[in-house]
């Protein structure tokens, strides 16, 4: 698949393809190396995908709009966006490890290792005095401690999030429902490019695409996927932020919430998620106490790197073997072990969201210490 | 032991036994037909008395205040206080079931049987006007479904938790720290009398005992003791309401706090509770759905449980009243009941005979239909 503009063409063109959402993505990329390969196998092979639909094979086996493909991917290049494919290193691991990823991310700005820890904000797009404060005091205070706040760049809490994150020196990632060269609300322009200086602008959506209500639900997965915890700081009963922290919940990351005054429709979200088993929180110290075990790395310092569990498979096994004595390039870690390229991709991945491997540079593997 | 003022002369003087607390007479009156066979007991006797500690065993040997239980007694006659023991059909049975009951309480106003379905609500004595707007809205809620409000009738929350309950046309039990012929503070007078015609001020202490800090953690297990749950609406982190809150969990007594805004020092302890598990309450509601369990009587729609004759004595009639609601284990009728193991064995059985009640498994008991 040579004559593309950019080697990531084929990631746009899976992107497009009919039929297949980021469930039906992610077992193809268990099961294959690359999406060309994806693209380019025939009906018996994608039938032995597991879990893959009907619709997601039809639309792989039928997809011929690599012209089209090919022609977005220059207008991304020249728009100076960038793309992070699934596979790539720069793809944040804890999305990675969701059950429906984006194949691709554009983004605007740039993600950083320090984005491993991140907290989302969400809340009322006409918030109150009071969230707003609130909302600034925990974002001030997750900053200090060098952590990313995530959030949708609407308007009300999101907005409040991004600006204090930004005004106290730390990162920000904004999660956007329509295209990632679409500045919505418009008023946010100026925010908007602080963001890309000092974070990051994503999106799962081709570019041009408009803000509409029914892309949030599935942004807002993104939003919660990318962060250890989210936190609910105002939300009226029928809260946009709600279905973030249903989400949240699926993914097993931490929900928190943030009250307030009895009889205020602000609050009731709130109290709601608070009484259904959200953490009530009433500070950055709050949060980062009960995400605290999560920020400690536990192989850190002294102990030896951990063996797999038994139970794992022999190929897993033998894989993890060869990082014993020095980090691997994916294409010797396949010559080593004897293993298809697609089942090495596939095992690394795994080890890696295990916390056995971390990917370096040029599709590099070393073993966790 | 004839020649008294009163029958109850006994109980008085049991409750000044040196070194004799809650839960050591909770001991004694399970194994002890009466006061007066406690007080006559050889050493020997109190010996067997399980977990009965040495100072208790001293005091009650050493007992000979009778005179000034009698002047006493005559005291609380002339005064118009009313006596309610622990074997009284109308010591309240939940308190009765604590694991260290006051022996006896000195009563101003009078007990109901709806006092069964009892909920405290304790707060900030400085609270806010929100607190107060809550706290209302609150008791207005649980007088309109015949819930009783119990509290301590401090400053703040306590009284308008009072207040609201008698304005709503519903119950009201003030626990006191000081004696029951005291008013505390003294602005709370016209109150005090209102809650005397329309519900009960109660205390263990005895007549002229002053207001003191020192009994307030004990008062506080009689507010807990008395309710279903234990409503907190203001605390700051220092607030005795948090002690409240902790007797009851240690009685098993729901706990329940309302939020307010993060930054008010008198939500921070409420904050705090429902971190440590209470439930997060904004309404009267929320309350009774809680506690609705607890509230249903299952045998009340179809067929009445049949009376005892009345020639029955009136231990009979005291454990056969507990079943009223719903089963009960053995353990639960000798500790509701204040009789002692063998007594309530051999009661039982005769209920059983008799037709009255029924066994299920595991040394339970239901009233027959």
């Amino acid at each position: 698949m040579s004559g593309f503009v950019c080697e990531y063409t084929p990631w746009i063109a899976l992107s497009r393809v009919k039929g297949l959402g980021g469930v039906g993505f992610k077992k193809l990329a268990a099961h294959f190396a690359d999406p060309t390969a994806a693209l380019s196998a025939p009906a018996s092979e994608l039938a032995q995908v597991p879990g893959l639909g009907k619709d997601a094979i039809e639309g792989l086996l039928g997809f011929s709009e690599w012209r089209q493909a090919d022609a977005e991917m220059r207008r991304i290049l020249d728009a100076g966006i960038r793309i992070v494919p699934f596979v790539d290193s720069h793809y944040p691991a804890r999305l990675r490890a969701i059950a429906d990823p984006p194949p691709l991310l554009y983004v605007r700005g740039e993600f950083s290792a320090a984005d491993e820890r991140a907290v989302a904000i969400v809340g009322s797009r006409s918030a109150s005095e009071y969230g707003r404060r609130i909302a600034r005091s925990i974002c001030r205070g997750l900053a200090s401690v060098g952590i990313t706040v995530v959030s949708g760049m609407a308007r009300g809490i999101d907005g409040t999030a991004h600006e204090t994150a930004l005004d106290s020196g730390g990162r920000t990632i904004a999660v956007l429902g329509c295209g990632v060269d679409r500045v919505y609300p418009p008023e946010h322009e100026p925010l908007y490019a602080r963001i890309c200086r000092q974070g990051a602008v994503i999106s799962e959506l081709p570019l041009g695409t408009r803000p509409a209500a029914f892309h949030f639900p599935a942004r807002n997965r993104l939003i919660s996927g990318l962060s250890l915890g989210v936190v609910v700081v105002e939300a009226t009963e029928k809260s946009g932020s709600l279905i973030t922290a249903a989400l949240a919940l699926e993914q097993n990351r931490e929900v928190f919430a943030v009250p307030g005054e009895v009889g205020s429709s602000r609050s009731r979200g709130a109290h709601r998620l608070i009484r259904q088993g959200a953490k009530l929180v009433e500070s950055a110290d709050d949060i980062v106490e009960e995400i605290a075990p999560q920020l400690v790395r536990p192989n850190s310092a002294s102990s030896p790197p951990r063996g797999l569990p038994h139970h794992w498979g022999e190929d897993r096994h033998r894989v993890f073997s060869l990082f014993q004595e020095r980090a691997l390039h994916i294409d010797e870690v396949t010559e080593m072990s004897g293993l298809s390229p697609a089942q090495v991709s596939q095992i690394l991945l795994e080890l890696e969201l295990q916390g056995f491997l971390r990917q370096l540079p040029g599709k590099r593997y070393a073993a966790e210490q």
